[in-house]
């Protein structure tokens, strides 16, 4: 039997206070402390797709601070003991992984319950389905300049599609919404409405750090992904020598979407497909915290609380298969 | 030529400064003031589906007054013209209408787009395709209740979905987006969902006063749609003899419809499907008060002013084809 | 000397650390915890009375476990010791109490300073005094319906009147406001007056699990006791036969008394006595908070903070006799 | 039969159009304006305690712009007809009174429904039961310097007690509150609460410009009746020779009667005393708008709005006797 | 004596009812009526540098109606008569001027206090002083870009710095002030705050339709002039070939300067010069509107209400010069 | 070398974990806690000019517990270790100074950039630079009474100017940008402006305890700083015998410096001098707040957040010299 099968049959968040656990973890942080006697330790997170654990790495000498550091990968046995109502690994054995171990770092992430090739084919099909040509070749532009990001960023550090792909699996889930919705409002301006679904939040590119551990740049932080993107519209426009109410257009429902002033946005939706793009994203992303949190909840009980939707609990009806 | 068909040709509101008009008017409202020489007068608001228009009837009798009242039908000759920068009829002739004339009311109102019958029969269709015997059975028992009423009422006195067969074409249309978003996220109790979207606002044949010109009864101003129809519920459960978790479901989907306590919701939605009711019954209605707008608006201009949508103007593109 | 008599003498909050404590209190939630050693362990807060200590119960067994749960009472004996600034009980021996024991559950609960009789009778004489037959007929079916738990339950789970019969000591302090208030403002329709001052919060026997560890139901999740109460109303006046305006009246009296829609109410007050029972129902909260803060401050001190009251302080003036 | 007597038989206000009114009026205000053709004429509003009418006083000489100013009588003759919607006195006949007409100011004020004397002497009362008597001294001798106003001013331009003796009012109503309340909640201390009843308001003698047509003086707009009061404890105290914690009770209760920074009190209430004062106030305050307004509405109808209720309208059941 | 001289002398505004004005006036707005018997007329707002004015021209031609538009400028003869309170002129006379009138329309714009050389030598200065040649090539350039709007544009349609050249007014005036703010606090860095004072604003004269009667352009209701100019420091950056951390702090002060999300800033501001350029601000923008207000204002009097400093009224003391 | 130079070379803040301090330190805070073996110990916080530290001092005797007390000085020799995450002096020897040690409480305290002499000359010039004498008088007067406070006390008990002298540090601050203001706004009434400055924040020394370890006094917190400078105001002019509008132009000039309501100002700013008073209130309390951040701060990097203002964090470019 091959290794890579094995090691990611039970997750790390499965293992109960008292069992042992062997196997692979990725590193995602490492803080540095000093015990009492003055000793260094380090206080490190693991995780594998089930989630995340502690431990404490005790006695470490200079080389070990320089090897175990975040997105490396440990072969590691250890107690599952619990510290302050929450289990953690008493490490026995630590070691880092080599070729010869066959492991990859993206089989310990999150990611997106759909294949990126299935997310890329889609997207490019919607953009092919486009009819306006100022649009659809300001869309592909920018797509193609940051395709290599877009397939591998989260929507977002925390909240809805924090995972691997997550931003282009909200973009795609978007689509689909925005696909039903034309056949039952046929107004809606299907062009205008699929590239500010497309563009909105592909700032986010440049507004976090990394796909992996991601952070907010200092470009984040003093412009934010609104106005990074409302930059790159120009910047293309000007590029492919695009004039015309349209660059405007995407400029606005990029600016507007989050809705209202206060949400971030300098601009409320000022046309109709912007109302809307701001209405899919929020469906969207409540949608994605809705569901896996009551994936993870039995029929009758509550949710635990989820800070974006409002601090509120939901509750599964217990006439509901499981 | 018949003349039911011919005098709905012109609507009252195209008619320029100058004209003459000729032809059949529903008095909306009458208002009656007196003459600083003491003389009585009427104010009345006359319309047709094309919109109102103003008129004052001078040198009236006790006769006039007792025969031009709300909802009668007159038949007008006038001249149009400026009075405070809105246009005004000049009456010259003016009678009521009787049967020989053969005008009927709702002619003279604004409705759905869609027949009443497709509206039948799709909430029937949805209603059929429940699974949950509980939850259908109090949703086809109130249905049944409020037949009359459901598929004449307005959804509102104003502001969306204001017109002749209003509530119904809302929840026919609500239906419609459930349906598309059940196939992009299957986890969602489509019964809940389908239940919640019929419910939610039938307490408006109670709180409104009639489909015509409507006003707010007591219990509309003193309890509320909302508070109305989950206390309906209950009475409903409770003469079908239907006990269970359906029957509180239903009742928390129409009572945290409006999203906050601050929007009138004493819960906020605590169930997926209640959010989701929640979000598109604001589709749904924002996308009726964007659509109608805007078809009234010229590519390149704005829409008035929308009090509901934050009294926002909406730009309408010039690319779009009109 | 009987046991029943002396046990009571001392609460468990006025021994001091060093102190040896025995005697019996109630256990009022129990957690279970692991050791690092990986040993199960219960943290158990006890209460009499006097108000809550918490004590831990190492190496304990299967059969501790089944056996010291919430609403039993033991017997105990141990140590007061400091942790983390906090008085704790070190259990030095402990047993569950038999019948033998004759310590009766109600003995370790807060209570209203009044009497349930006293509280009862004078509901009774209140109802009586009404002279609106419907109002009368429909407060007296409810009261009587919800009797066995309207005169135990707590009016809320915290904050004001949580204690063994709080909810039918706040409602018949209201009473006398109202009384009062009517010599002073003649035009107060009493009956309606008294009547939702009565029903206002006995929804909170639904809302509620039980009167000795309250925590929220689904039905008062999801509906709330305002909502519950309403229902009941209708409920009741079918089953009495009774239509009119004084139904609609009672219900919007209940709908109404937390003021604003901010505050849970659907609808704001709008008529004089809905707004008057709001104002009663502050002012009876307040001084129940602020006198039960009060009594144990020292003349020249400030209380602790009372989250209710915006979090405020209050001072004791120094020229108050103790 | 006595002039004096005859002349209040029937208000203004209950004249119809149509109607010629002969008699007395006070002049409430008056604007001067200018026709089209360049002549002068007089707005006026004349009042008796029925309340309320304009008229228009053409081709006027500067004698009568000097003569007919607001606080005096006039004798009218006029017909009462309709402009834009209101009833409007067409002047015929106008004449300044003089002795012989034996008419007073306070005829044609509406004022408090207790007799001055009685709320004198019942304020005097409350002022002997206290039995403090740093707090005692400081109130009898704030009263006496300002009783010359405290029993004639209104409690505001508007809104609530806005009559003659409406402060004085105000202020009585709300100790025989307190006075009840006591009863109920023994553990007030009364003196501090009918202290803080009695002082609170007072400013208002400052703050207001005259008791007949008040309007905010410059220490009322930039100071305010709370600080003016908090000032003149200050100066009262040190003039008495009191020094103490009462003094500055007696500061922060009226310092804090708004109850919320964002309604002007710098602090909110810390005493139980400033909190029940800030209720009591509210009470009595929304009693006086309530039951003046429902007095003129009928059973089964709502009354105006009234802006300071949140804008409400307030309903009267059917059920009510008139 | 030379016309241009003359005509200046006597404002507008400052004719009374019954005088006859003879001389020139701007036509800022004209509005086309038709009378109840049919006939086309001209509402007319003039302006000089004084102020407004309001006139009917009646009995018009079409040659009147293509003669008299705005910005054209008219020599008048007509008498100051009132009508519904306001003053206006009732024409008698009136020529469109031509060239030997000798008229510019810069004679009937309110202007800033300052000349425009002036101000654009102080901009040049200031320039210059930058020694960071980053941030100075950046400005530079973009001044040089906007110059020809720059120093004719104002601040605003209205509330402050309305007038010609009040752009550059408030540039200006907010230098000195940053300049003196210098000395005081040495930290600050001044090119950084130099140039946010100087670019933050520009993106007004995309925003705003012209100089003279401006209106909000589809770019500046869709985007709003604070994106337009962080777009355009990324393409004068991208142009100049700079790069460095400078370009995304000038983005930064333009983008954060309104202080807040709901004030528009998607951003706050996040470094210590941002922070000052808000408060800069605000302090020019306040004194702009204040000095303004009370320079008509007599001491002893309170200012007309300022919509934009929450609607108060500001009192001149009367122990002021006037 | 003289200890008094030596022991203040390098602050407790600048030893790192495993260090050895040994001098000179002030106690600030102690608290007296009981080990789980139940012996008392205490928990003291220590600082000098450079920060505080904490420390826990083990095996005490009554006769240390009354020794070691907030504001004295003590010797001290201990490690320095980290206790969860937190640097901590492990304490070997300590002992209480005495008057041969030669130091100095004020050597230990944060305190203002300028010297004292300094601020009282700045503070005396610019009294005597006013013209108006009614206004000068009062403040002068008012100086007076509080010098010995005023040159020693902090402007807060956190925040900004929250060391010693801080109070009078803020005052010259913000009357050194009233001097720049008036020359770039000479419409500025400047002894008003300046009398306020100096007078706004003069209650602080009534509303806190003392200048070495503030808390609220009684008045501080029942009537605060405002209300207290206010009556001062008042009584000032009193005793001076000054009337006129000066001092009701002090007393609101105080009165609303915090600027609205909802930030404690009864009364907003309604002259032009309050108005002003306010922003520079504000722009010197954040350049204050925001210079100490960023001067411990290095280029490239954020500060800490900044709870007042609201919690930002600010950067420091890297292109700005260290």
């Amino acid at each position: 039997m091959q290794k890579g099968d094995e090691y990611l049959k039970r997750g790390i968040i499965e293992f109960d206070v008292g069992e042992l656990f062997e196997g692979y973890l990725l590193i995602k942080t490492v803080d540095r402390g000093v015990t009492s006697g003055g000793k260094p330790f380090l206080t490190i997170i693991f995780r594998d797709q089930s989630g995340e654990m502690d431990a404490k790495l005790w006695d470490i000498t200079k080389e070990d601070e320089q090897m175990y550091i975040p997105e490396s990968i440990v072969h590691l046995q250890g107690e599952i003991r619990q510290f302050r109502g929450k289990s953690q690994i008493n490490i026995r054995q630590i070691r880092l992984t080599n070729e010869t171990d066959q492991v990859r770092l993206e089989d310990f992430l999150e990611k997106a319950p759909v294949e990126i090739d299935e997310l890329k084919s889609y997207l490019t099909q919607t953009i092919f389905e486009m009819s306006n040509p100022n649009i659809q070749r300001i869309v592909r532009q920018i797509v193609k300049k940051y395709q290599d990001q877009l397939f591998v960023f989260p929507a977002a550090t925390k909240n809805h599609h924090e995972y691997t792909s997550g931003l282009a699996h909200h973009i795609v889930s978007m689509l689909k919404v925005a696909k039903q919705l034309k056949q039952l409002y046929p107004e809606i301006n299907i062009d205008l409405l699929y590239a500010g679904i497309i563009l909105h939040d592909i700032g986010k590119v440049k507004e976090l750090s990394n796909p992996i551990s991601p952070s907010y740049t200092l470009e984040g932080k003093l412009l934010g992904h609104i106005t990074i993107m409302v930059d790159e519209i120009t910047a293309t426009a000007s590029e492919l020598g695009i004039e015309g109410e349209e660059v405007l257009m995407l400029q606005h429902m990029v600016l507007s979407h989050h809705g209202k002033s206060e949400w971030g946005s300098p601009k409320p939706p000022l046309i109709r497909e912007a109302e809307l793009l701001h209405m899919i994203d929020l469906i969207d992303a409540k949608m994605n915290m809705m569901n896996r949190a009551l994936k993870q909840t039995k029929p009758g009980e509550f949710t635990p609380r989820i800070f974006p939707l409002e601090n509120r609990s939901f509750y599964r009806p217990t006439f509901e298969e499981n």
